[in-house]
């Protein structure tokens, strides 16, 4: 970790009244601070204490800038650092950043500053990817799931987890070391209840993913019916009533509109299909098709009818789906034949808020808010899968009776696999699949 | 002055890897305290000191933060104020915000923090104009232009011109007090050559306008010639070549596009014209009436040619703007036949750099790059003609033997109208229009 270079990139977007410029590493100081005319040079300043002057070259000046000074090991990376307020013009960043590249800094890569943070174990690797996490929460559920995993709620349990496992390993090879004696340190039954009981919470921290994924990447809700039953109108209403943020997304194919909506605390992603109906016609054909792959992508499907609608067209979903039947228009009929549906007028307005409360409904965040950990990173599934299936084998090699090495390799990988979520075990492959991410600065 | 509610707003765009919350006002740290839990109440911080903690709602953590605080009158407004450097996430700004605001802040106006800095005297309204200026600079020398104005330098020089004019006014009113005495305090010639030399600096500002606008707003280029004589082709060269900044802008018509491209330390906005020739179809009418308009405002026009070209229809120019024809395609024939024309090949690249230096040529900013002043904003060109025409006035009353109250009148005209320029003199309609073209948080 000794004789890092400087690394140097905008931290804050650019185009505010400020942006600001960071730079870390041993000698950013004075890097800084040969660009840098104030009251006293930086070199004599206090960690965390903030300089107004100017930077610029020889007689130029380029801006009027705050520097803040962080000495090591208290700054984000660890490392000594500082960040420069500058005015948010994109060209004062340029020559700024010239400026100090020149002095013997060079632009960061995606990410770096925070796997310098992870090398001077400033925060683990599930932390760092917490930050990127963060930094994109839309909602604030999304925004609870990074808060815990970034200030270390996730990796504490984990690191239980492991402790555990640990522990069942050196009763294993307690025994080893004895083998010829055939003494067994380890009560089986015992054992067995311990792999059980850090296999169940493993198991829980991957069903939390299903919640986890949801509202990390907005639940997906396909708007399905007949046509001209009023899809579109829904669509823009709700989008409408959304005063926390709306953004479109180009959708994958030309012909599904995707916009996300944030109910509450959650982000929805709705899907606005073809309509649903039996057709010869080949144009037509291929936005059925597409309606259905909507349909199996989607979490909730939500089937929309009208009041004089005799027969329902529902599709056929999955134990994980949910079906919501709406029924719209209502503001033109007052038959109510529908059991179990919604009645609402897109266009009115009337029954959107039942709308919004069933879709809500739909995600359960009790155990989010009380402080649970909530899985929503697909390498931490991944990861967590491997300990679960090592644990199910050490389970079942247990109850067959197979050796104790065998047993103990089983928990050994189970161990490494917990590891690579925090990167206490890891790679570069690992690490450079977590920071590809990322972006400059961050 | 005294007590004025807290104001907060994001200093910096969203979307980086950070953002900055500023905050200012008497009550500022108490406030963002209350929200704070460190390793000290930040109400015992010092200035120019930088915290760690975290920023939520009781039990609730809405970020981790860093914050620097600002005791008066040592910040941008001159007043108590904090910077919150938050995750750069539009959730948590917003939560960070609403919370902020629960406890006592409002939503800053635009430009509002600044407009603070100039009641506290920490800047004058010109050097406010500055800021806005300087985060919109996107070459060298709108930096330069910007940079110079807000460090003070322009306002030194109208203080300096308006210190004439007072000068000469203390001498008008002195004879005015003695009039019953007739006597002569201030010698007529010596009065009129002071006055001619303040006015003959004024006129050297205005003169200076032309230069600074077209460095500000780009330096217009019509491209004008036959269809097909590669007019889109080197605008997509010269755009291929910007290595500083390309920027689209829509045209004002749909049928001109426009593109800027930084050439050396100048912007330069190219509008790609419909070709010139006569026609009858109307459409066609239209789109050359455009380019008629085009050419109008253009500084510079760049006339298309062909080696092969025979005549060259070009358009009748003003003074004012510069003509620089081209021949394109010297790829197809070794033709040379008109001259003082620039000879290149859009489709190669060839002789672009001569036509780059050409138009580089036309902009002088060496007296720029000394540290002269050059007015760039049309509302101080606007009070610098009033001042010139009050000038011409009083010169013209004292050749014609006016009496001393009307000349005295005439000159604390022009003073006042260059007061207005620095914000001495001012009114609430001059403040509104320049802050409402400021951005939310500068």
């Amino acid at each position: 970790m000794q004789n890092r270079d400087i690394i140097v990139a905008p931290a804050t977007a650019l185009g505010g009244a400020i942006a600001v410029i960071r730079m870390s590493g041993e000698g950013a100081v004075e890097c800084c601070n040969r660009l840098f005319k104030g009251r006293k040079p930086l070199t004599e300043a206090k960690s965390h204490t903030i300089h107004y002057g100017t930077i610029g070259d020889g007689e130029r000046v380029v801006d009027d800038v705050v520097v803040a000074v962080f000495r090591a090991p208290y700054s984000y990376t660890g490392e000594e650092s500082v960040e420069i307020s500058i005015h948010g013009s994109r060209y004062i960043a340029s020559e700024v950043l010239r400026l100090l590249c020149e002095q013997g800094a060079r632009m960061a890569e995606a990410g770096e500053f925070s796997q310098r943070a992870l090398a001077a174990g400033r925060i683990d690797l599930s932390q760092a990817e917490a930050v990127a996490e963060l930094i994109a929460a839309e909602s604030r559920a999304a925004h609870a799931v990074a808060a815990t995993q970034m200030r270390g709620g996730y990796s504490a349990l984990l690191d239980e987890l492991r402790e555990e496992l640990l522990n069942i390993t050196t009763l294993l090879e307690l025994e080893l070391d004895f083998s010829e004696e055939d003494v067994e340190f380890a009560d089986r039954s015992k054992l067995r209840s311990m792999l059980a009981k850090t296999d169940g919470a493993v198991v829980r921290l991957m069903d939390s993913f299903k919640v986890g994924n949801a509202i990390r990447e907005g639940v997906a809700v396909a708007i399905v019916g007949r046509p001209n039953v009023g899809k579109s109108t829904l669509l823009n209403r709700l989008v409408g009533d959304d005063r926390a943020m709306v953004s479109d997304i180009a959708g994958t194919t030309r012909d599904t509109i995707e916009e996300s909506v944030v109910i509450d605390d959650i982000k929805f992603r709705f899907v606005d299909t073809a309509g649903l109906h039996d057709t010869e016609d080949q144009l037509e054909k291929m936005g059925i098709e597409r309606t259905e792959k909507a349909i199996q992508k989607a979490q909730i499907v939500l089937y929309m009818a009208e009041p004089e609608q005799r027969e329902l067209e529902l599709p056929q979903l999955s134990s994980e789906q949910t079906l919501l039947v709406v029924v719209n228009k209502i503001d033109t009929s007052a038959e109510r034949n529908i059991d179990n549906a919604i009645y609402i007028s897109a266009r009115e307005g009337e029954g959107i808020e039942d709308l919004r409360k069933a879709l809500r409904a739909t995600v359960d965040t009790e155990g989010l808010y009380r402080g649970e950990v909530v899985v929503s990173n697909l390498r931490h599934l991944e990861a967590l899968r491997r300990a679960h299936n090592d644990m199910t084998a050490a389970i079942e090699a247990l109850d067959r009776g197979i050796s104790e090495e065998l047993l103990a390799e089983d928990i050994r990988s189970a161990i490494t696999a917990l590891a690579e979520i925090t990167g206490r075990i890891t790679s570069d492959d690992i690490l450079q699949n977590v920071f590809a991410n990322f972006c400059i600065g961050k």
